[in-house]
């Protein structure tokens, strides 16, 4: 009787040679945090497999993170990645690869790369208007004139993003309804989720110089599922003038595996039709259609709450790297910048509970937990997996 | 006929041995980037220095970058300090020292730690009140309802901090102003400065914990001019409602030298008295006086335009550490935050031309150059001399 080997994916499997998403992880046995490749439900010890299979890029995948591996530019990316896909699939490497694959529920998972400089965007037309609706009731249109000009963005906190896991400490701070004649300070009362996608940077670009949306894909290397937990109470009284700063900048979590682009090609859509005219390097109508159809599932304590529809978002990241290099502002490599709160027009669609619940809550309770999940579709008819983002809310310390 | 020394420095000189600032340097003849200290016009090769004294310090000052002292804390701050200056003034070291001090003018400088995550506050009244008639000149109030309770701030882009005297190429961007039927693009037309003080943090904090007021010499290692170039029209058009992102993040310029707050204990000064009572975390009228008696000069094209008062500041140093991480975000070394614009009460105490010239211009032309300069008072009627931040604009490239 065959033993089975978890080189044999069932028919199907999300993660299977058509995905292979990169990530960093240890091992009881092993503490040395080392690059894995995600296939099924294990990981490959990438570094381990490339030595043995002399292959050119050992050293690469040897790093104890992804940066090497992200600013070495498209043409390496290629090719690893083709060489993990044989080493994963052809008989010539199997007896080598089978020893080099831990069952995920073995593998302690790490932030994969050093986050340089974090990015948020608001690229869903549906989540603008819904906030502004809330946020400002008073203002005649709940986009402000802006926003379909340009993606808005702003800095977050790179210091505290968090891998997939992390509990998230409920924040304090200053908070003031129109109810309270002044500030009060306390643990959030308004603790919400954002479901987002990142993209991530891997070759960098000189300062003083523009990233054209055609050359996406020769600086961003992939992309993951990514929470932006805000404290809604804190962000409403402190947003004015200069955007979201403490509301944001607790914690950020991101998936654990960063899901190549080149796994992404069959999840090529159109984005919505752009209903103002766009300065000419944001106008993508003659640009191959770059939307993703990445299928996004929100989980609260077991619960699917939401499913928000990626090919939904207004703004695309081409336009979006576009923008945020306009101005000569240069990328590094682990470079991360995020959609947005994904939410599309439909109740079931919204991505954060500001939005599921029209400001009324109930937001997150101590304890809750949270995940996010997506797939896209693949080759074939295959689904493309994207890594899970978990986190549990823990209370406050003081 | 005795030759001068330059371990001799002039009575009075603003950059003596109560001073002592770090940066980071190369020569001509040795390209690798290393550690030196400032002693009147000269840099001493601080881990040289360190190694011909058998100093305990010898691998921390041998680093390329400050980040690993800065990680040290503040013991090793005091220790490194004191060795430092012991070199430079007592007789025994004199001799191994001489030879590894370089004239200034030979020494290229370098931007001298890593920078981990930028904040830019907003603490001076004076500014914010001037901003806020121009912006929102129709609002009741030039200060936001939350301006008196809190430290208003955004995290920048730490990716294009860089060191005084790099070239800052002129940002290209969307404007649309109210006579603008639609936005328009082109090189910024309203390219200004902001003259301000950033602190470099040392030791960092752990997630989920807060930093209180008291604890600002522990984990803040010293501080330097910041010149925080902005694009006003591209900021006008963008910063509502997520605040500024493009109009700042094409370059923010620091000093290439950190004077330690340990030689800034002679420039302690009280801030403004506070208007409004303040919630336990930021009420300091029971501190020691926390602000710090700068005096910067702005100086455009060789003329001096405006002095600002940095103890004019409203909120302090020490309240913008326990507002940043009072929501449980953590600090990591190499973290900068810097105190928004300078501006005093009087029409020449204006940190920026916005302030300057009432929102009317000009502002700054293609090579114009911009320096920023201050001292403070040291012991013993000394003063204390912060590195310059210089500055030239160079033409949009495309």
């Amino acid at each position: 009787m065959p033993v089975h080997s978890p080189l044999d994916l069932p028919e199907g499997d999300p993660f299977g040679p058509e995905n292979l998403p990169y990530g960093v992880f240890t091992t009881p046995g092993d503490a040395r945090p080392r690059i894995g490749v995600r296939y099924g439900d294990h990981v490959l010890d990438a570094g381990a497999a490339a030595r043995a299979a002399g292959s050119p890029h050992a050293e690469l995948l040897a790093a104890p993170l992804l940066n090497p591996l992200l600013a070495a530019g498209r043409p390496v990316w290629t090719a690893v990645r083709a060489a993990v896909r044989a080493w994963l699939t052809e008989d010539a490497h199997r007896a080598a690869v089978e020893p080099l694959l831990t069952p995920l529920a073995e593998a302690e998972m790490r932030l994969p790369f050093e986050v340089a400089d974090y990015v948020d965007f608001y690229a869903s037309e549906h989540h603008a208007s819904n906030v502004g609706r809330i946020f400002r009731p008073d203002a005649p249109d709940p986009l402000t004139p802006n926003w379909k000009h340009l993606p808005i963005g702003y800095h977050g906190r790179a210091g505290t993003v968090v891998v997939s896991g992390t509990p998230v400490v409920r924040p304090s701070g200053q908070r003031k309804t129109p109810a309270d004649p002044t500030p009060v300070f306390g643990p959030s009362v308004r603790l919400d989720i954002e479901a987002e996608v990142a993209f991530v940077v891997g070759r960098p670009s000189a300062r003083g110089t523009a990233v054209e949306r055609g050359d996406l894909r020769e600086h961003v290397f992939g992309l993951c599922l990514l929470n932006d937990w805000s404290a809604r109470d804190l962000q409403a009284w402190e947003y004015v003038p200069l955007g979201p700063f403490l509301g944001k900048s607790f914690a950020t979590s991101v998936a654990a595996w960063i899901t190549p682009l080149e796994a992404l090609e069959s999840a090529r859509t159109a984005p919505p039709v752009r209903t103002h005219p766009l300065l000419p390097y944001l106008d993508d109508s003659a640009d191959r259609p770059d939307g993703f159809d990445l299928r996004i599932e929100v989980v609260i304590n077991g619960e699917t709450v939401s499913r928000p529809p990626f090919s939904a978002m207004y703004w695309t990241a081409a336009q979006q790297l576009a923008h945020l290099t306009v101005n000569g502002a240069s990328l590094r490599t682990g470079d991360v910048y995020a959609s947005g709160t994904v939410s599309g027009p439909e109740p079931d669609q919204l991505g954060c509970l500001l939005e599921l619940t029209k400001g009324k809550g109930p937001y997150l309770a101590d304890g809750d937990e949270v995940v996010l999940r997506a797939w896209a579709p693949g080759p074939h008819g295959t689904r493309i997996g994207l890594g899970e983002v978990r986190g549990q809310i823990v209370p406050t310390r003081y």
